[in-house]
């Protein structure tokens, strides 16, 4: 979609009216490959190491563990909602007993102690069940998050080990079916009764019920629910407490719980709605990382702004949103082999001969369909390896997180996180689709995976931030240059902070502007750089997206200023260059995952590994130039010329990629088991 | 996808070089409206009676029908599957004596003899439970259509009746395991035995199995088999025969029927796969409306051919993909209308007021989400009336329809109908995504509809016609202009066929050539008509479409040819422009569904039905450019600026249709049983 409506900000070439009558070179023609191509042969565990990286070990283990549960694939099927509930929790804490969803916690309490290995244990899940990955996410990463990163010693004592054997299990009851996404709106309400030591929790009307809340139907005996702190009359904004729901499988009193009822997908996973009529929890209920109720009713926290305070308890959750941005990436590599795998074994028409039907994949549209995918999704995972590292290293410490804890790098990392997490999401949405649809009516059977893949991954648009709220998080981390009034700001301040500024001072303090520079001088050609350097060299294609986004920035800041100016309201204002905002963000994302896909193959040493994963960050990078190559016209980066070039440049690498590409899926390592498919991957045998 | 590689082939003005500093007028500004636009009121009523069209009736019918059958939008979640597909069949039978499926069928065998009602009843039953749907359009659309089109007066004395009424049910045995898009190739086999005079059917190899046919694993008694006929040793191509699968409920000697297990959706309906080991049926069998095969085992067909003769045979078959895209169009409206009036209740965030939050559909990215969608839905439903229309009249006749009965008119019908298919099954997919996360969590709840939308509708882009090889077959015909070799081509022989001719010639040949010129005479700017015109004037907007159908299929030629003039295979030819030739279909289908839109807008009086109309008309016609506008770029049809231009208008016009969006979903006429999303359609009472 289309949204900068405003002339470039730098000098820029004209773009030179076009002689349509030249005839170009036309891929089509047979002719010999002059450029010295040689097809590439791929290693499939070398590229499978490459992409396992650090955790090759903790994947693997996932792996084992996953093959050996596959069955439970087959019995999502067949089971009703009741058991196979049940059985998903089984599996789960056997999981659990080998190690495999404790890696994130202290060894202290049963865990391994490396969040890098406890992102690629989850990731590597959702090549499984769904409903198994979601509830782990649910008890170990929000559930168990919650209680690592917003309680303190006492809460980790009494808790920690019990949750990560999966003794105890919990439930993380922050959403409100009338508030989503606006999280400080929740209606929930905590109040401090003196005399009794206690918080008395309630809910003051349906629309403040907890709802979607995994975990709570049938499992929970805990809960770490978020609602307003009162004490003594005053709001102090959205805390979390530990409050018991259940106690030998029976719901407690005061509690009232409702079964969400069937879902779209993921029906392995129990979530429930939670109302709280006066329920009392000890005043040590309260998860006192960031604030403290004292016994006589004082309420004390070392972050005095109630915003920033929110915000940077929420920002300590930040993993939950990493692990389903890899966990999509992950789903949609369970897609890609199995519809790769198909199209090299299935035929249709004689296409090519009069006596033999043409494979799938040697159709040129088949390989338009999946290859970018394919590329895609290398890319994502690149980027995703980024995040889950940056994760690592911030929240690796002596202890949990501490305020003025390197607060810039923190929000870097959200807002990194939420783009990665809404392009990850979307991208496998998109691509189980169209994997689907490409395998024909055999992918409509469910024991072809794609319909699980499909409605279990749905919701993940959606939950850990609906992705267009991410973007807009996104867009407001870059034009505020995560100002230290960023977690203060709502979008009413986010458009008054940004009016207030040049659109220079806006642009000249993202990290893309130094960027857009220090690769124009790296290129042939000066001004021309757009025109003359290669549409291969990677400079070119990373040049590409960085104008891309500084321009969009550019734009945004121009319109908000300009609303504000002509005195409309700042939400009025928001509103409309909202689509641009979003576009902003996103392009912002796509230059991070190209960045990430280009640096991870330039480290590489030379050889047909090197090439090989060239092919497909070249792919990656046009085809993402080609999706907005409208806009690049429209911004005198992309002749008409040019534009058809890099069409014609996609179409030759897919048939350079077509050799190796089952070798590319293949080396994502699906465990077999996990692909089911039996006839479509055997098909001709 | 961009797929043209050629100059233009008109003399084309050059696009001028762009002046970037040039400021233009922005919408953002506050600014009154000076151009006299005044809100219309939308009176749902008639809106409503435009859309339902002549079969206002038939469709209330449905409707009360659906209504009255309601609860089995939530048997599909509560019951077994076998107890849902006995649920599903009761409901069909039931429907079936209120005469609303039999509505195509001759009124002596019990139906009501108007082909056009048939389909309206179709359509409309695409509101409630899909199942039922697709089990209606098994038992009467594909095993009634086969009986009838296919078959003589025996076959129609001996079935029609009972089949209408649904005391026989029936199933449509076409697709094998290992033969989908490709009929011609079916495996199975039919050989006369001229002692006996019965034909024995044969299925030679698991392969060809019949594979994914409805009605088969639980409830047909009889089937419409498709099988290659081979008398005396020579075969005559594939030819349908009725063979009984079961009697008494079971499953007779020589037939194995296995169950396809469990789908992604449509679950109440009972896919099976069937193998045939030397079943003898007598020479009777054969429905012989196009051939025949003698006592003494001679064959004989009024069409010499063996390709016209199946091409002829498939072609009467085409109402079945007429139904498909209207009913997708029709499960898209019921997302739309939840969606639509979802986000008038729901509110998100305090944008433009500290004190309340903002209803979502005043956020401008939802708006721009929802009603692009719901304008295509209007265009696409009118689209559809005219092809159900040409439906109605092409088959409507003395009797079943005789070949050369105006066979060019046959052949644009099943182009149009399988280009429409096409648009109208992506188009539901697309939708029904869209509306799903714009609910977010809620959309994911089976209660909310989504669910079932979603999962069900998902084959549509696969049955009846995969849309990629639909494409094909609508660009085949336009490329041969529905030459009378038409039928006997296959890929190469289209590829031959085509280089055969200049392309020129390819070009005068079509019929948008010369609506390009015919429109383009009333355009102001002459040469530049494309410069001067009004965005909003539907003759640019028809021109626009027009020529890129025109300057496409001439791109289609030039590459075939140049590939056979360098001695490509043909195959090899085809394959490298695939995107291509799919890419023009789509092109011409798109002119299509904008004609349509536009003829029937045109022709209301004017008033504010009308004006709300137009509003939607130009919003689908902009954002289908929009959508392609770096392909108009590139061909130097769209200025930068005026690209820009037309982005802007889509926002201006989607803060028009912000006040009568939910008068338009209403329009749709969903009946409210049908919606169920009992909390979102009740959100804030």
């Amino acid at each position: 979609m289309p949204t900068d409506e405003v002339p470039p900000i730098a000098e820029m070439p004209t773009v030179e009216p076009e002689a349509p009558q030249v005839e170009h070179v036309d891929d089509d023609a047979v002719h010999a490959d002059t450029t010295g191509y040689r097809q590439p042969e791929v290693d499939v565990d070398a590229v499978r190491t490459l992409l396992d990286g650090r955790y090759g070990e903790v994947r693997d283990l996932v792996r084992a563990n996953l093959a050996e549960h596959a069955r439970i694939l087959v019995d999502e099927e067949e089971m009703s909602t009741a058991d196979f509930r049940e059985r998903v929790k089984d599996v789960v804490v056997m999981m659990a007993s080998t190690g495999q969803t404790g890696m994130g916690f202290p060894q202290s309490y049963g865990g391994g102690g490396d969040i890098g290995a406890s992102i690629a244990a989850f990731e590597t899940l959702a090549f499984g069940d769904l409903s198994v990955l979601v509830k782990v996410g649910v008890q170990f990463g929000l559930f168990g998050g919650a209680i690592l990163q917003l309680g303190t010693k006492p809460h980790h004592d009494a808790h920690l080990a019990d949750l990560v054997s999966g003794r105890t299990m919990g439930c993380f009851a922050m959403t409100e079916t009338g508030h989503g996404s606006n999280v400080q709106a929740l209606g929930t309400v905590a109040t401090y009764d003196v005399e009794a030591q206690e918080f008395v929790i309630t809910t003051p009307d349906d629309a403040s019920r907890k709802d979607y809340i995994g975990n709570a139907a049938a499992h929970a005996e805990l809960a770490a629910v978020f609602a307003q702190l009162e004490v003594d009359g005053v709001r102090h904004g959205v805390h979390a407490f530990v409050v018991p729901i259940r106690e030998g499988g029976r719901v407690v009193d005061g509690v009232r719980i409702e079964d969400c009822g069937p879902k779209m997908g993921l029906n392995g996973v129990d979530n429930g709605r939670i109302w709280f009529d006066h329920v009392r929890v000890p005043r040590t209920a309260l998860l006192n990382q960031f604030a403290e109720v004292t016994p006589e009713g004082r309420y004390l926290s070392p972050i005095d702004n109630p915003n920033k305070r929110f915000f940077t308890m929420l920002g300590t959750l930040v993993q939950g949103r990493v692990c389903v941005g890899g966990a999509a990436i992950n789903a949609a590599k369970v897609a890609l082999t199995i519809a790769t795998r198909y199209a090299v074994r299935r035929r249709q028409f004689e296409a090519t001969s009069p006596d033999e039907e043409q494979l799938l994949l040697d159709y040129g549209m088949h390989q338009r369909r999946l290859f970018p995918l394919i590329a895609r999704t290398y890319a994502l995972h690149f980027a995703q390896e980024v995040v889950a590292g940056q994760l690592h290293d911030v929240f690796t410490g002596p202890g949990p997180i501490e305020e003025g804890n390197d607060e810039h790098a923190r929000r870097m990392l959200e807002s990194r996180a939420a783009g990665t997490k809404a392009l990850g999401t979307w991208h496998a949405t998109r691509t189980i689709q169209e994997c689907r649809e490409a395998c024909g009516g055999a992918g409509y059977l469910s024991e072809n995976r794609f319909a699980a893949l499909k409605a279990d991954t749905d919701v993940f648009t959606t939950f850990e931030g609906d992705n267009h709220v991410l973007l807009q998080l996104v867009a407001k981390g870059l034009l505020t240059d995560y100002a230290s009034e960023f977690e203060d700001m709502d979008q009413f301040g986010m458009v008054r902070f940004v009016a207030g500024l040049a659109v220079e001072t806006v642009i000249e303090r993202t990290a893309v502007h130094k960027l857009v520079q220090s690769v124009r001088d790296l290129l042939p050609g000066g001004d021309r750089w757009d025109q003359e350097a290669g549409l291969l060299d990677p400079n070119y294609q990373l040049a590409m997206l960085r104008f891309r986004e500084e321009h969009m920035l550019g734009g945004v800041a121009r319109r908000l200023k300009r609303g504000i100016d002509q005195k409309m309201n700042p939400g009025a204002v928001f509103s409309r260059v909202q689509d641009h905002v979003i576009a902003a963000a996103r392009a912002h994302t796509e230059r991070l995952v190209l960045e990430a896909f280009v640096a991870r193959t330039a480290a590489l040493p030379d050889g047909d590994l090197k090439v090989a994963l060239n092919l497909l960050s070249d792919l990656h990078a046009l085809t993402t130039i080609e999706a907005d190559r409208a806009w690049f016209m429209e911004h005198g980066r992309l002749s008409s010329a040019r534009s058809k070039a890099i069409s014609r440049e996609i179409s030759s690498l897919c048939r350079k990629i077509r050799p190796l590409a089952v070798d590319l899926v293949d080396a994502f390592g699906v465990p077999e088991e996990m692909l089911r498919s039996p006839e479509l991957l055997t098909w001709g045998e």
